[in-house]
């Protein structure tokens, strides 16, 4: 992975993207996957597809008016697929989209080092 | 990478981190770094430390109240080194710590994805 391999040449890279620019839309996603929530929903969806009431008992402590916000700006970004089942009591299936599985092997390697690394970080 | 090569492997280890659990010290560590600003600010110390000014204007936008917030979460977490020089005018300097640059590592490949992919996905 080139990226990974060397970060300054990607900077120019971003910077030739603009993306630390203002009105950049990088800058809207950023801000849709780079909440707290949003980062575990999107690795707890990463794991496999889930139903609503799983999500919510996965992503502890997360409300579900919170639930429901997050699920809806990702389903508008076309990072998670939403299924609603027609069946009685009706069944809402959530999963991650193609574009959503890439997002989230670049994810899940900075919530791994952010896991491996928190508590020498809070207790610093 | 083996954290990349397989997320699966990833995902049950941070099961087993605990990554999801409330309370546990990575939900505040990623609060502190998983905000659009703060994502900004990290991949723009990790090109080059920056004084102040130069700070602000590579994070276009951003504003001084929200600049000094950042910066200071940021160094209380180990992540940023913040060095006053004893000039007239007084004059700071920000860079990265050796744990800052550990994670600028796996946030660029993030941040290069977004910015990659930001314009497909608003415009979806």
């Amino acid at each position: 992975m080139t990226i990974v391999d060397s970060p300054r040449s990607l900077l120019t890279a971003l910077k030739a993207d603009g993306v630390l620019q203002q009105g950049c839309p990088s800058r809207t996603v950023l801000d849709h996957i780079s909440s707290k929530w949003g980062v575990l929903v999107l690795v707890a969806l990463a794991e496999r597809g889930q139903r609503w009431g799983e999500l919510r008992r996965s992503v502890e402590g997360i409300s579900e008016k919170m639930l429901a916000s997050i699920l809806r700006t990702l389903e508008q970004d076309g990072l998670v697929h939403r299924e609603a089942q027609p069946t009685i009591p009706p069944r809402v299936d959530y999963s991650l989209t193609t574009l959503g599985e890439e997002l989230a092997t670049v994810l899940l390697p900075l919530v791994a080092w952010v896991a491996q690394n928190a508590t020498r970080i809070v207790s610093d």
